[in-house]
């Protein structure tokens, strides 16, 4: 494979522009919920380009709705659809899907940011922008290395099938619809921002919201009120100690350098309507993580019986309890034995293209792989050329090098994976 | 002044029915903020049927805007007018203003109502509404002492100003604007909720808004980010530290039966934007309250100072510091010395109709009478047939029997102080 990989390389380096390129024009269209689509006209221009099979299509089917893995509070997909282009192999091969979804969150505070948060900015070899790490650089990463290949002349024996997704943020819907639509492969590579890292396990999650009760009354007489603010700062201590608790279980050694293996975090929090009035009501949003041999309805137990209990010792709790909803988004959890072929493959094309051993994880967080591997039966590795500690953040950045670096690898892989047809 | 009081109660023994149908057709008007106009459009035909001489204006003139008192963040006042409607005297007696606001708080969580929350339903001799104590029922009372006198062809001989104001809960711009269009007086009664006490003092209070910054980061990794809602958890706890604090200081005895004299009321909270994000930023509104004989600014350099000492205990706050802005709503607090000649006028009056003497404290919220005293020049006493426990609160209601009962004191209270004709 010495000769393919040699072309492959020479393309890379003859093609650092037009990819950088790429990369930022996906940036500076900030797909955030709701908002996808001219980021993947972007994505099936190129499909074309390459000459892809393109299937497109709005989510949405009935089958979809009714699938007990669907969750999502989005009331419409249409004008946003979900995009797959199939690399179709000469036969008996082994097939391989490459997922990147391209919706991304929201920018949060813009005043945090140095530079607009959709600016594809680059300085010192890292390109800005909220969706950069997570994960247009590693879509780019496939795309490039699907590129490579084909304007190499190299033809793959197995099918690859490159997908852009919507709802990766939000629970997984897009991914979920490209499994009912059949799409199900021998493997799956998911370039979510590892740092290069294998994560063969990954922790899933599910969004939460409590519902605090309080009194109103007038500020003024704030002691005829109970305050739902105040009462909620307890149901949050709370969720502290069960975060504490269940971590100390995860005894796995993939989580050995992962402070929280499976955190809960508190990501929203609102309450009152009027600063003169004592509010009555609180609303906390959250994710709660779920570890790689978990189930989804087991964590669910623990937090309810959390606030179960936070009503036997307090009286107001008692009469009014908090009350936990599982909403919006589920990840499932990925859990893959580390020795599957599929790691080795990977494993050996970095170490081929990088000189050294890749290090192998538990991802900190839910991907779409829970549902490629749950629900579509298909192993999932995750691993891209993304920085895990900006997804998410402000200033949110990707070096450049490592979206070809992990192409590099990823087209080895696929070669590897797929194998390499002598037809031509 | 027996003989008139003897028309006077005849009057009202007569006239039960259209004085609650006037207080239930205010009270499902719900005049939230911005929403004035259909329920002061009832005061203006109540006004017009009671030959008083009506001033009726949109408030938001450059003078208002210019005021050192005026604070509000509402950006239109058009369509919503401040009511005044005067009773004009024969001339040689003192004047009275006799003040109600229209504006009532929003109806909070509308679960919590066991009816509708504008229904101005009776049972068991309770006005059930937002509105209903704080203070259409005060409203009610006024208008029905005006007509009790008028009804028995009793003259005074000094004007009474009744006056319909807008923006009391929101830091009384409509009261300032009558102010500045020349409305004062040797006296004025405000029938705010004091479950018929005597309010001399009054509490002033004003909103605040304190932004806790932190730093965003995927919820997976929770730990590379830090919470806002976590940090702003700390900064109410310093809050909640500085009311003690300040209540402690307290020793006036019309404050002997206050729990909490001058409050620090934490209003409203928002951080977030997704569940699986760190929040970089959170937002907590509410009000202060102000002792009697505390200048505003005093208080705020309280808090100021409260944030600032958090910085030196806490290695982030001290890189990150909580900041607080004085935005919207402040009331002037007001302090009439308990025998002043209205506290007397209104203390007898009470003392002949229900045969005992009346209650004296200090009001635990702040009110329009801050203004009228402070800005106005007016005495002030705050005296209502409203419960003060239900202000703000859900189920909000007032006792029918107790707005006749104010009424018929303030007619007596009104003939004392601006003195009866004998021309008529």
């Amino acid at each position: 494979m010495e000769q393919e990989m040699m072309k492959v390389k020479k393309w890379f380096s003859e093609n650092k522009n037009q990819g950088i390129r790429l990369l930022q024009k996906l940036v500076q269209e900030g797909s955030v919920r709701g908002n996808e689509s001219k980021a993947q006209a972007i994505i099936i221009e190129k499909c074309r380009e390459l000459g892809l099979e393109l299937d497109m299509w709005e989510i949405g089917e009935e089958k979809l709705y009714n699938h007990p893995a669907f969750c999502s509070d989005r009331k419409d997909f249409s004008g946003n659809p979900n995009v797959v282009g199939v690399l179709r192999g000469t036969g008996g091969g082994k097939s391989l899907i490459l997922n990147g979804h391209i919706d991304v969150v929201p920018e949060g505070d813009k005043e945090d940011w140095n530079n607009s948060p959709f600016s594809g900015y680059i300085e010192d070899g890292k390109l800005y922008g909220r969706g950069s790490t997570d994960m247009k650089g590693g879509s780019t990463s496939l795309l490039l290395a699907i590129e490579s290949l084909i304007a190499s002349g190299i033809q793959l024996k197995g099918d690859v099938i490159f997908q852009s997704v919507i709802e990766e943020e939000s629970g997984g819907a897009g991914t979920l619809a490209t499994v009912l639509r059949g799409y199900k492969a021998d493997g799956a590579i998911i370039p979510e921002p590892t740092n290069m890292k294998l994560f063969p396990k990954q922790q899933g999650s599910m969004w939460f919201r409590i519902t605090v009760k309080g009194k109103s009354a007038h500020g003024g007489t704030r002691y005829e009120g109970v305050n739902a603010i105040e009462k909620s700062m307890l149901v949050i201590q709370a969720l502290q100690e069960l975060e504490k608790m269940r971590n100390e279980k995860i005894t796995d050694p993939l989580y050995e350098h992962i402070p929280i293996p499976i955190p809960i975090n508190i990501g929203k929090i609102s309450s009152g309507e009027w600063p003169s009035s004592v509010p009555d009501l609180c609303i906390i949003e959250g994710r709660m993580g779920v570890a790689p041999n978990e189930a989804l309805k087991d964590a669910e137990k623990e937090m309810e019986n959390c606030l179960r209990l936070l009503g036997e010792s307090n009286a107001w709790f008692k009469e009014h309890p908090a009350k936990v909803e599982w909403f919006g988004a589920k990840w499932l959890p990925g859990d893959l034995e580390s020795d599957h072929p599929l790691m080795t493959t990977i494993s050996e094309s970095y170490q081929t293209i990088k000189g050294v051993t890749p290090k192998i994880e538990a991802s900190p967080w839910g991907t779409d792989g829970g549902i490629l591997s749950n629900v579509g039966d298909t192993p999932v590795v995750v691993f891209g050329p993304g920085v895990t500690e900006v997804a998410h953040d402000a200033n949110e950045y990707i070096e450049v090098d490592k979206v070809f670096e992990c192409a590099e690898i990823l087209s080895l892989a696929m070669m590897k994976w797929c194998g390499v047809s002598e037809t031509k």
